[in-house]
C-alpha cells in the first residue's frame, strides 16, 4: 500500500508546498482536526500520477480524502473544516451575512488573485505558444497589484470591527488571505504600498496552527 | 436618484444578460426572493462607471445589495440565498459533506471553468500584447472540453442517486452548472460528447425559475 492510499478510517490530506493547500493545512490545524498529511512532490508531477488522479481527477491539491469520499476545492475544504469543529468557531456558520462575506473573499481569492497568480508559472493552462506564456508572466505584477488593492480595501473597509477579515473575529478566510499574500512580493507587487496586508499577514504568521502548518509542509 | 442605486430596504440584484450572473438571478426565483432587478448595459461599459464602481469596486456582475451591505461572487451568493430562504430547501445546510460537495462544484466552476472561458473574450485581463490574447483564445475550446470532461465524469459519479449535481435534490449548484454548460458550444465544446451535461442543461431549462430568470434577463 502505498502512501498515497487514504486513510479507511481517517481523514488523509494531500498538500505541496508554497501552494493554496497551505490554507487548508492551517485551518486543518486551527480545527484541531485529525489527520494523516501527504506531501506531493511537484518535482516528480506526483500531482500527475495514475494514483493521485484516481483521488482527484484534476491533478491538484488540496485533497482531503474523508470516509465518505474526496473533497478539494479551498473554499469548499475551509467551509468544511469549520462546519465540521463548530467548537473552534471558524466561521460564522449561523449569521448568513457574515457567512456570506467569508465565501466572498474565498471566492475571489480563488478565482481572481489566485487565478493571476498562476499566470505566472502555469500559463501553459492558456496558451501553448512561448511568447503568449511570456507575455503573461509580464502583466503578473500589474494584475496582482490590483489584487493587492481590492484586498487591502476589503482590510480597511473592516479595520473598525478588529484586524481579522471579518473584523473581531477569526476566521478560515484569514488562513486564504494569509496564504495569497505570501506570494505578492515574488509576484512583483510592492508590498510597501500595502500596510494593512502586511500587518494582517504578520499577525496570522504568528498564530500556533499557521507556525505548525508551514514547519510541517516545509518548503 | 439613478435606477443603480440600491433601494434601502430591500434586495437589488445587479446582472448582465448571457453572464455568470444567470445564476444567481435563478437561485433568486427558486427562493422567490423579493428583490428588484438592475440590468448594467456592457456595451456601455456601465460596470465600469463611477456610480456602479462605488458599489462594486471589482466591476463585474453579479452584486447584490443589501440593507446590511453588498455581497459579490457567485458560489457565495448562491449560498447565501439558499441560507436566507431555508423553506426552498436549495442546500444541503446541515449536512457538512453534502455542502461540501456543492461548494466544490461551484469553486471549481468559478475558479477553472468560468477562468477558462473568460479566456475567450476577457484575454487583455492577463496579458496586453494582441498575440497573446490570440493564442489564448484559440485554446479555449481545449480546456473547456477538458473542463466538460470533469464536469460530465461528476454527473457519471452522482447519476445513480439522481440527476441533479447533488443527486436526488436540486440546489443552488445546478443553477450554476445550467448556466455554465450553457457556454460550452459558442466555446467550441463538441456538446453531442457530453450527453449528461446535455440532458442536465435540458432539464434545468424546463424549470419555471430557470425560465422566468432567462426572460427577464434578455438576450
Ligand atoms: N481552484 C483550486 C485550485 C487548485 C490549484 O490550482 N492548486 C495548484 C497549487 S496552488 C496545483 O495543484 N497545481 C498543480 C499543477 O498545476 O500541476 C482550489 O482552490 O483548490
Ligand atoms: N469570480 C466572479 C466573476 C465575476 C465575473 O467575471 N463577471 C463577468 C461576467 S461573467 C463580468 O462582470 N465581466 C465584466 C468585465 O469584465 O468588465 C464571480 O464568480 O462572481
Amino acid at each position: 500500500m502505498s502512501n498515497l492510499t487514504p486513510d479507511s478510517a481517517g481523514w488523509t490530506f494531500y498538500t505541496a508546498p508554497g501552494t493554496c493547500a497551505q490554507a487548508v493545512h492551517i485551518a486543518l490545524h486551527e480545527a484541531q482536526a485529525t489527520f494523516r498529511l501527504v506531501k506531493l512532490d511537484f518535482t516528480q508531477q506526483q500531482q500527475q500520477s495514475p494514483e493521485y488522479l484516481a483521488l482527484n481527477p484534476k491533478g491538484r491539491v488540496p485533497a482531503l480524502a474523508t470516509p465518505q469520499g474526496v473533497l478539494t476545492e479551498v473554499p469548499a475544504l475551509l467551509l468544511f473544516i469549520a462546519q465540521t469543529h463548530p467548537q473552534a468557531g471558524l466561521a460564522p456558520l449561523d449569521d448568513a451575512f457574515a457567512l456570506a462575506r467569508l465565501n466572498e473573499l474565498s471566492a475571489y481569492l480563488a478565482s481572481t488573485v489566485h487565478v493571476a497568480h498562476a499566470h505566472k508559472r502555469r500559463g501553459a493552462r492558456w496558451a501553448d505558444d512561448a511568447a503568449a506564456i511570456e507575455a503573461m508572466k509580464a502583466k503578473v505584477p500589474q494584475t496582482m497589484t490590483a489584487c493587492a488593492q481590492q484586498l487591502e480595501a476589503w482590510l480597511a473597509a473592516t479595520a473598525e470591527q478588529g484586524p481579522y477579515v471579518l473584523g473581531a473575529r477569526y476566521s478560515v478566510a484569514d488562513a486564504y488571505l494569509f496564504t495569497i499574500t505570501g506570494w505578492l512580493e515574488g509576484d512583483g507587487v510592492d508590498v510597501q504600498a500595502f500596510p494593512r496586508l502586511r500587518a494582517h499577514h504578520a499577525l496570522i504568521a504568528q498564530r500556533p496552527a499557521t507556525r505548525r502548518a508551514l514547519e510541517e509542509a516545509g518548503g
